[in-house]
């Protein structure tokens, strides 16, 4: 009873992440599910990736957390629009949450929209906000042994960040490890290595970025 | 309907608990549950932790993971009984997972139960195991907003453990201001500053938890 619940709770929530996705493509917006752990750095990410994608695309943000707005609070400083999304325990973010933010965005007026999932590698992997481009960051902190571990999450990602890669020789971990143990798990997905802390390491991830909002853009579906 | 049914789940979770957590006290048993974030050092700790409990203590570990037993065979050099349980993607570790693995252990030959749940900072918060405490292990790479972020599982710890301290200071990050951060949301439980790695490191928490151990073991019930 239990898993068909489940079921249930999946094919509804499929449903509504197909609405999102068209509403998205109505409106030519690009849209990135961000997940990771908690702590691997999404929200450290996203306050240096708005500062390059802002200059060229009007850009919001949505925020999912449990309880607290501290993320939303980190990037007010970018005054772009950015809709908070508490969870109240909830474990993940899911699509009829993403449907009723965007009900606090002018979509018309709007290019690019990031989604801060909520710090878990394990649930947010079953749920389809609608989104374009699902990012997974991995810390090294973590450790190497992380992509079999949560092949779910792992094998789901279309692009992947190893993050705070400056403190990989402290933790005696090797980043080739790491893109190896990716490989095994997901083949196709890109990989980039960042220290999201330092603008310039995220040269390679922003241009790449930058072109598959682009190609998004210019296509036809 | 989804509610009513999570409702029913726990209450059932909740009875299972208590007939493990009855199991237990009837065999004089202490059991640890580990719960933090993926990578936060839980097997490290348990490796440096094992090597001095399983001196004084019959001792046993049940590893939770969603897919591997990558963490049982990095405990294998303990030569004590390990069991595994595989949740295949399930996010978190229950009673009744725990109440199976008991039939594989020789309760009357033991003292010391290590339980190593899902790496996962939400979920595992409402699932009693029958655990006599609950371990929560956050590490310093992971930020100090995080107890006020996931205040449900920083409220229910029973003891805390701050991980890689050694990370601290590249991490940018004051020990002391998490410190202040969990005792904003769990002012009672003791917390312990370690770096897993380092056997020296451990020396507090080892003898507390051994106090901790020799209480449950000399108390009537």
């Amino acid at each position: 009873m239990e898993i068909k619940i489940l079921k249930n709770v999946l094919i509804k929530n499929s449903a509504i992440g197909k609405d999102n996705r068209d509403l998205f493509w109505k409106h030519k917006i690009f849209t990135l599910n961000m997940i990771s752990s908690p702590g691997a750095g999404k929200t450290t990410l996203l306050e240096n990736s708005l500062a390059y994608f802002t200059k060229n695309y009007r850009t919001a943000v949505i925020e999912g957390d449990l309880y607290t707005a501290k993320d939303s609070e980190r990037l007010q400083s970018h005054n772009i629009p950015i809709v908070q999304i508490n969870t109240e325990g909830g474990c993940h973010l899911d699509a009829r949450m993403i449907s009723g933010a965007l009900q606090n965005l002018k979509l018309e007026e709007l290019d690019l929209i990031f989604i801060e999932n909520v710090g878990n590698l394990v649930c947010p992997s079953s749920f389809d906000l609608g989104e374009n481009l699902r990012v997974l960051i991995l810390s090294v902190t973590e450790g190497a042994d992380k992509p079999e571990k949560y092949a779910n999450i792992f094998a789901g990602a279309e692009v992947i960040l190893i993050n705070k890669v400056d403190l990989a020789p402290l933790c005696k971990i090797d980043i080739n490890t790491i893109i190896s143990e990716i490989k095994k798990i997901n083949p196709k997905a890109p990989i980039f290595p960042v220290t999201a802390t330092d603008y310039n390491s995220l040269n390679d991830w922003n241009n790449w970025l930058d072109k598959a909002i682009n190609n998004y853009r210019n296509a036809t579906r």
